[in-house]
């Protein structure tokens, strides 16, 4: 067992060193020109504004957490649940919401300091302060999945094995309380990843219909009051959202993997072993993107002179390829040293995983890059008006589903039959869990290629409203450009990697609710052809995601709407040199819509297995996750590839000089269309797949007792 | 057995006084007056256009029927299918094939009749003969419907019964060939549905953008040449189409039945009754609604000199529930006869189907009518541009999936329950495929108030085409309004019914596949949550219809674009007196489109269950027919009611005078965008369902061969 307190601490040793580089990537942009007082004021402007709005998100979820946290207690008094789950859930929640104050305080801290970058020493400065600020982001996200499961699987590990001296009794209470620290991150995250998405796309679109559009102000225009919360929003969404997204994507798969590697090692020595080897997979992930940091810190250092925008995106996706490879490696000799050489399937399955990610990165790339047709061919449409754009783009979108469904199958197909799946159902999916642990691994160094769109964003916002010139807003343009080509793999990964953790988390439901009922006389059959409830169960979890699609983004259009009407007043003032215009106002506007906007999807994640469970059974429950992760996974890939091509549609427009045609202005309509589908529908998808597995888990005695008691 | 004989000529009965019925109509339409010399010359084009393109139609239609039946003959070689498949397919198709073009005739012939009396006489008198061709047509869908599975099912039960005196036997043949009928019949109506439906909409799109958006011409305008091949769109798309798909979800329930029926019933003596009751319901349908179609235009000729829009929409709408509970009376008197009293259930099966389909129907009216808060709020949001205002339509279009989706699972779950299915899987199944038969018993009413919307809409373009004044349109208007709302209960009824269908067919699929591998030693498990395979043909299933919608609004944009190259060009010679234009030029290019734009999705549909097949086993597909029809459901409502209620957002403006303002320009491109997810993509949907399903059973016994040789 000696080896065995070595691994326990391995997270740990992986959390610390992250946390230092962090630091110090932190001080080194810190010590960066922060630009001049108008920057600076705006800067702080939109700091303010996240951080008002983060605070506002939180009260909100204090509440939502309160009520849960009684529901629990009231599942622990009947015996469905232990003490310890009630501090997990909070603590789950807890952590998401951390990650997304540092990552706004990062960003928005970092922001004015790409924009004066751009202005005195151009686009290699700019890129290097960007990339390490999210560097810094990425790090602290490995910080806190590491520090978190680790923390959590060891404390529990010793407080159980206080009262029990026996091995298994005592995992079966750690996993089963970790997963009910998975709830409270994923909830969480719902929260920041939807009521972030609802905030920035209502004040984004309508800042820019009545700026751009109406009044023929460029982007970020200084006299659109609108803009600061235009900017907020990119803070709070893109970026606090965005982390917190990973970071319960990444947990949930290492807790699944730890759930199904219980089950899988049941009669193995090698249990414990197969519980921690998904954190140590993850620590190696977290040392593989350091690596990969700091080669890419050093080749864009070189290139501070001469950078140009091919130049930076072969450079950040030769990082992901560099962490990829590193990963692999790591992961031979983890795996040999852990599992042992008779385990190498889970290496194999390791690779699938980290393959398919990348995979699916580059078809994402492939449908929303203008260098590819589907875009050129968006872009060609909008010469016949706004609304064959519109149907072009959702006509790609829709197309783009295919190769990534196709290759998750692969994937899962492949790490379950090399798992040895189809004489040992428990290993299979073990296999399957492995590789989105993989896959997830490389999640800080795609945390940093990915936030730094938002801050370069940001970066031009301020440029523009401090009216730098038109210089310093190309270089943040160029920037923007690069970020957005390796956001693209980022969410491709994002997305790949939560419908394999999904399918980790559905089948560790099903495991547990076989577990429940062995003893209860009911027999689960998960047939859908042989029982119309588990039809039902799948029909209903195919249309949650449309539901849920059309409440955020009903509530983007509804605060969008109000948005417009408050910058018509407020432009009209502003121009006619009445007032200077009120920013706040704004800012009070979406953030309202936004936890409105939440409230309804919130309280449904938890009611629809709940109720589903009930009437239909724990079949059903195992079909409405099923159908949620279905259906969920297309619509996720059509909105944000839909959304991410006509932003780059118009994007390429604009770069062809044809501002002010009127195949810009159908393009901008396209752009907006796709905004609330890839910015705040989209990723919510891949929260939704997951929030559903892990509710239906927590609530699985719940409903095999009712239902068994209605029923039965 | 001597009433078996009764009843088993009942359905020529059926058949028969419909025939006479819908002759008398045709000749009542004839005798009203065509109108001037220019509108006849107008009609004439319609038609010849709408002949020439369904000609073009069969031609691409009967190469792939000849592939296809060079690879059913190469089955037959191998055992895998009777000789008489090879016909049955044939006339499947043929069968299919006749209703479009006897539907299109109908409708052509009576376009300028309407909009004479619309001239003449009137908004009661234009609407008598719209009502009456159209009912027309639902007359000669019953004829061919009861016609077409009677024949079969006598011509194949008298061949059979020459070579075995052993019922069961003889009955396995009937119903195995009777299948291949359907797929005929399917295959047919998806190359009708889709290549209208991309021909109509590619034709609409383009001429409604350059006529409309760019020349500032009125819809339909003269000196738009393009609006011809819009108007032959009409034809073979809504009622060619239309009528095509009616049939083939009707025949396809029906032998979903007849195939259940024989299992549920294989060892009592009601077994060859249980068979005839679909085709006994149906026929009770085609009565009930003649009766209901006389009643409708009684009360219509009394309105005929003060008849508005209100009343005539309650009328149409009194008939369908007249029909409805007609169909119920009949039905209860019919199954008490042919099955006993002890099966009553199965009438409570029928009642549950006619219900679900009718509460579908409302659904549909309530997400996209002008008079309820949907529609309301997209034309609301027009406001703030056509950008937040498609986003409102694809908001409310996703939400609107939510009750017709909990109403066929309530459907399902009632009608499989009620007949005891929780004891007798198949007597439950059974139960659920009579609820689908009773669902689309209607169908003869649905598209006598489905079809006269088309007829009204060429009567209105006819109207503008030949210059009778705003007040003529006025009229034609009207009428168009009544039919939208009709035709929202019918596609309502037509999606629920292809989803019951699909369910059914699923059912007699996988029933074949227990029957196929009871003695080949493999068992089939559709437990996804214990075989990856099963979810992998899940997750394909899922997807299908996401490519296909890519593939058909793909082909819709492609067209529209070269449409809108040649109007410019067009209208720009029209407008100067250089040319009076060439409406045939249209026709071509659109009717080129549509014929390229089914060639890939009809391969696919064929294909992709073969493929799935063998590499996934029978079990995976399974899944895949599931997936398919689970996200095809969705998208199909999705997109049938974010089309149609963009469609009469753009009216209701247009009704409040709001023709040439910004809220106008940004409702004419929420419609456009909404024009071919409503009536290319959506509609086609209800067939792809049906249809892979169909394939997968004709090819099953290649499937569990082959698969059953590569991997056992």
């Amino acid at each position: 067992m000696s080896n065995l307190v070595f691994l326990r601490i391995v997270p740990f040793i992986g959390a610390l060193v992250a946390l230092i580089l962090a630091i110090i990537f932190i001080k080194i942009v810190n010590k960066k020109d922060r630009g001049n007082k108008r920057m600076q004021e705006i800067s702080d402007a939109i700091y303010v504004g996240s951080r008002a709005y983060l605070n506002q998100q939180a009260k909100i979820m204090i509440i939502f957490f309160v009520v849960i946290e009684i529901l629990l207690f009231i599942m622990v008094q009947f015996g469905f649940l232990q003490y310890a789950s009630l501090l997990a859930f909070a603590t789950g929640g807890g952590f998401s919401l951390l990650i997304g104050y540092v990552a706004m305080w990062i960003s928005t801290r970092t922001n004015s300091r790409v924009t004066q970058a751009a202005k005195e020493k151009g686009l290699g400065e700019a890129m290097n302060i960007a990339f390490t600020a999210a560097a810094a982001s990425g790090l602290i996200l490995g910080v806190v999945a590491l520090f978190d499961t680790g923390f959590w699987f060891n404390a529990l590990f010793w407080w159980y094995g206080k009262y029990t001296t026996d091995l298994i009794t005592n995992l079966d209470y750690v996993v089963n309380i970790l997963v009910t620290f998975t709830i409270g991150a994923s909830f969480a995250a719902f929260f920041m990843r939807t009521g972030g998405g609802i905030f920035t796309k209502a004040a984004d679109m309508g800042a820019d219909y009545v700026g751009k559009v109406e009044s023929g102000l460029r982007e970020d225009d200084y006299r659109n009051p609108a803009t600061i919360a235009d900017n907020v929003g990119d803070n709070v969404g893109d970026v606090g959202g965005m982390n917190a997204d990973s970071l319960e994507s990444w947990v949930g798969a290492i807790i699944a993997t730890e759930f199904l590697g219980f089950l899988a090692f049941k009669s193995s020595p090698l249990i414990v072993n197969s519980i921690l080897l998904p954190m140590l997979i993850s620590t190696a992930g977290v040392f593989a993107s350091i690596v990969a940091m700091f080669i890419i810190r050093g080749v864009v250092l070189r290139y501070k002179h001469n950078a140009t925008v091919s130049v930076l995106t072969t450079t950040t996706m030769s990082g992901l390829l560099i962490t990829t490879v590193l990963v692999v490696l790591f992961s031979y000799f983890i795996i040999r040293f852990v599992m042992g050489s008779g385990y190498m399937y889970i290496f194999y399955s390791s690779i699938g995983g980290l393959l398919a990610g990348f995979l699916i990165g580059v078809f994402t790339l492939i449908y929303t890059d203008a260098k590819y047709r589907p875009t050129r061919s968006i872009s060609e449409s909008a010469k016949s008006g706004p609304a064959t754009l519109v149907v072009s783009g959702l006509s790609f979108g829709m197309e783009s589903t295919v190769l990534p469904a196709l290759t998750v199958v692969a994937s899962m197909l492949f790490s379950f039959y090399i798992s040895g799946g189809s004489s040992n159902l428990q290993m299979g999916l073990y296999g399957v869990s492995i590789a989105a642990v993989a896959m997830l691994s490389v999640s800080p160094y795609v945390i940093a290629i990915d936030v730094y769109g938002p801050i370069a964003d940001n970066a031009g916002g301020i440029a523009e409203m401090a009216e730098l010139g038109p210089e310093v807003r190309k270089t943040t343009d160029k920037l923007d450009a690069v970020g957005n080509t390796t956001a693209a793999i980022g969410k491709g990964i994002l997305i790949g990697s939560a419908a394999i953790t999904a399918i980790a988390l559905g089948q560790a439901y099903f495991s547990k609710i076989g577990l429940l009922t062995e003893n209860m006389g009911i027999s689960v059959i998960i047939d859908f052809m042989r029982d119309p409830k588990i039809l039902s169960g799948l029909f209903i979890g195919v249309i949650l995601p449309f539901l849920f699609t059309s409440l955020l983004i009903g509530s983007v259009g509804r605060a969008a709407d109000k948005v417009v009407i408050e910058a018509r007043k407020q432009i009209k003032d502003v121009l006619s040199g009445k007032s200077k215009g009120d920013p706040r106002a704004f800012i009070t506007i979406v953030t309202k819509a936004a936890q409105r906007g939440i409230i309804i999807p919130g309280i449904l994640v938890f009611a629809v297995p709940v109720v589903v469970g009930i009437l239909l059974g724990p079949g059903g429950v195992a079909a409405l996750i099923t159908g949620t992760l279905l259906s969920g996974f297309a619509m996720a890939i059509f909105m944000s590839n839909a959304g991410g091509a006509l932003d780059n549609a118009k994007k390429k427009i604009e770069e062809e000089g044809g501002s002010g045609t009127p195949e810009h202005a159908a393009s901008v309509v396209g752009d907006t269309v796709g905004d609330p589908l890839k910015d705040t529908a989209g990723p919510s998808m891949n929260i939704l797949i997951k929030l559903i597995s892990v509710v239906s888990i927590e609530t699985a005695v719940l409903v095999v007792t009712m239902y068994g008691n209605l029923f039965h």
